[in-house]
């Protein structure tokens, strides 16, 4: 599918080598297809593509059902200014145990893997490799591609596409702790035009809090919920400045434009000292958001009509 | 004061006769002197002669600091439609009983006094009139002046200004049982404008709750807190469909023009099947409104102009 | 129903006299049957009787669908120690307009009416008599019983039963603003024993906020909440001491024996400067109580077998 | 200092090898001194160890002022039976980058590093090593000691001690991102025994949400808001059914034993589809809590008295 015609076409940085998760879910992005497709070595350089201008965009993993937020891909679209996401895109993770031709796994002391891959497979490796040392890798395929290479691991977890590439021997199937897993990836840009309302969509946002006091967070989440905004995902994040400074990485349903997100979003501008507008736009599983009507568009412009005729004088609407 | 061409004079009705509490209030009120004064029987009338256009104001009792809310007035400004509070004017309380000449204490067994003046001297006469019968009357002058036209009581609560007018005797003088009572008053109209900021402002407005559930009082009232809107007053009122259906009466520091009551305003008019906006005015206190410098004027406006920025899809600000 | 033998007897006071509606809901108090009913001239009166042993109980207007809050019983209930509510009754309210024989409509100019009588009639009566003056009367009996004794007022507001008793023409029935209106009488005694639950059962006290601060009475009712407890009636009044200053007289659904009530009033308690238990006792229309399961009773149980077996060191229970 | 007496001696496991910050926080634990000292390769091990009896404690990364919660730790006291933290220790962070002797800056294409290292010293790396590739290791040691095994990376980042334990020669020094950061490091047993208060301590505990609905995280953290208990670190966690499903791991001020601290954990345990306490231990920094008088135990032991005073029927408490 990527193509080599760079000059002409728009180029995207995902964490290669080819084989990835992360390649898979760049599969999903319509707007690549047919574009350069640009594996990097590491989230920090498909960040730094995109803000550099040396990719329009980067597909990076945000969430996934059992690690939980990756870090650095979140604290990155929290400090770089002016990124923006495009759009999510949900791949499910299935994972297997390779090493060489000829290994067994009770010979295994030496297990690669990428840190989010063992992570979600803990289960399976603490019940059946009690000793192991685990080599961290890269990435996923680079954790096999790694066995033919040099001996520092016996084994390595990979995606099971790994052995239509490398010639490997799988010692076990279907290791991760939950079957049903799936990785969320984000499409990051530079761009400042937001996709449009689809009345399936989600805005994500940061906001530091104001200060370490009894309340601030419950302050700072009542600007949702006094709104009927509701929240999908909340990863807090340290500032780094000192111990128990955190910022808050927030996903909510609904679009920006919708009036009650808008409202919300104005009312966490006021009470944050630093709030990052990271986007909206349309969610991988295309579920409609549902929201109480009392929250409704319409609700909003009549409260807005009523006060500027209170301040304008007008005459009592009929009631 | 008052006077009677009334054909070029603006009219101010009030609960009479000459001598209540409530024509020392008018007094107070700027736009009334030298014009036209109207003395009627009860509250009732005050509001008629406003919403008719017999009168182009009327000086209500709507709380004092022992007695509190006085229904009648806030029912009739919460379902009297296009009335609005133009200011407010504290008066001094202090009573005295008064009786025909030679009538002493121990032979008083009927007092007549207005309900709420009966009320801020409970204490007083709980100990002095133990077995005595109340007879309310209409107002503080007519419950004195009536001595001498009927036999129904023996004594009766009065201001003390009352022997200027009436041949009475004095049997006790400072009965209150708080001598720094005050009685708040408001001047009511139907003007649609709205009296200018001062920064020692009030605004009044009366709520519905949407359904008798747990915690609709308290969403309603965190739209107030969640802007910093600090209430000064409220009366829960039934709305008389069934029993447990109230409405609120509030007061709040600050002016509709002040943007954090408006964003309040808004928010309570989202939340409430039916809100009733009465006024922004002047506080007679003069106190100037203290708020979080985080509810400033200027907050909400870099709010709304950021929100503007990210949807019309400006290049962000450098932060 | 009502006997004199009062030396073995026990004796209950109430607003007489005989054919009020305070005599109505007395008649609905089971341990009152066959017992003194004393009729006194007015509620403080009545809340005497029982402070000072005179009387075993008192039946008191609290609250009724059109006027709101009894203030003075509300008050009473507030400020004098010891008291407690026993048990609340329900008596429909219906008013008639009656006057001396040969009065017609349009001769009435005086109309005589207990204060919340009238307020209940206010549509009627600025409809049908907008130039009146109100005679307030201490009674809705002792209203129209005045007419026969003296010419102060041309018609009066009593009960429908009140043609009974006394020889007048009915001007106008069923002038109520509100056919369905009922009012809610309370039973009163220094009692300490607290009726049993029944699951249909109500909770009264009285609470002040602990400063004049934003917020305040928001942070009052989070104690409620918080461990949802439904409020069903809540007045504010003021203390008296100075403006803006409020009690807080609260109904809540649930008996102080259920753990989330006695919960939420110790918590009511700790925030609270001062607050007083008014009783719990069962409700007048016998609607049983609901509530989430997940504040029941064993909830809370468990929560404190929990904490307790963590403080003594006790093994985790399997889970 | 870690002795080799097996037999007769406590065993602490901590991720080693010798030299690691780990170590480091285990010199802190005054119960570990002249205690054996027992290396593991990774985190999940120390777990074990505990939880199998192999080690009597385990000492465990659970948080830095860059990179924030270390996962796997969180996640193992989350779902791990019967773990408790016993002290908290702080240890500063610095970091070195080695390299092979002969090596220069300009050559390193290859750098090796535990994640969580590498992630505090991402800006230095940004600037000054923008192609490379990051080769995640084990632990801050291994990375460096490798060096001198393998050729699979040109060098690495490592504690300033390291250059005592291996011939490494420094490229650069102090090249973390906050020159105060530190880690603060946990003793983790399964003992039942819970520190005595000491007026500086800190409670952890791990809550599910009932359900994804909007407020839940805000109902919950009422739980601690209303009982004045101070929150110093919120981590979400995937609870790993589904997407969209978190527990979180919270830190508060207080101990277990302080009334309020006790209180609040009860409101969780009844709000919390499952709970699970972590344990009060004195905080590191040893600064006493401060917290509002209103939520002292005194307050607490009053509320109770006064409702067992209620339900007991004695008289009520002159005031």
């Amino acid at each position: 599918m990527p193509q080599n015609d760079a000059q002409t076409l728009r180029t995207y940085s995902y964490l290669g080598p080819r084989g990835t998760f992360t390649e898979a879910a760049l599969a999903q992005v319509a707007e690549a297809q047919g574009q350069n497709w640009r594996s990097v070595n590491n989230v920090g350089e498909a960040f730094s593509d995109v803000a550099n201008g040396v990719a329009d965009g980067a597909v990076v993993a945000l969430e996934n059902s059992i690690d939980g937020g990756v870090s650095a891909a979140q604290d990155a679209l929290a400090t770089t200014p002016g990124l923006r996401i495009m759009g999510e895109y949900l791949v499910p993770v299935d994972f297997t145990v390779v090493a060489r031709r000829g290994t067994t796994l009770d010979q295994v002391t030496h297990l690669n893997g990428h840190p989010v891959a063992y992570a979600q497979c803990r289960r399976w490796i603490e019940k059946n490799l009690p000793g192991h040392t685990h080599i961290p890798s890269t990435s996923n395929v680079a954790a096999a591609a790694n066995l033919l290479e040099s001996d520092v691991a016996d084994a390595a977890i990979a995606p099971p596409t790994i052995t239509e590439h490398y010639d490997l021997e799988v010692l076990a199937e279907h290791i991760g702790d939950n079957l049903n897993a799936v990785t969320r990836f984000v499409l990051v840009t530079t761009s400042r035009s937001i996709p449009d309302p689809t009345g399936a969509d989600k805005t994500s946002f940061v906001a530091e809090l104001p200060v370490d006091q009894p309340g601030a967070l419950l302050d700072m989440l009542e600007q949702l919920s006094t709104r009927g905004v509701n929240m999908t995902m909340i990863q807090s994040r340290p500032i780094g400045d000192e111990l128990g400074r955190y910022r808050f990485v927030i996903d909510v349903d609904g679009h920006v434009r919708d009036e009650r997100v808008a409202d919300a979003l104005m009312g966490i501008h006021r009470f944050s000292p630093r709030v990052t507008f990271l986007g909206s736009y349309p969610r991988a599983d295309k579920t409609p958001v549902r929201f109480d009507a009392r929250y409704d568009d319409d609700v909003y412009i009549e409260a807005r009509d009523w006060l500027r005729g209170l301040i304008s004088g007008e005459p009592d609407a009929a009631y």
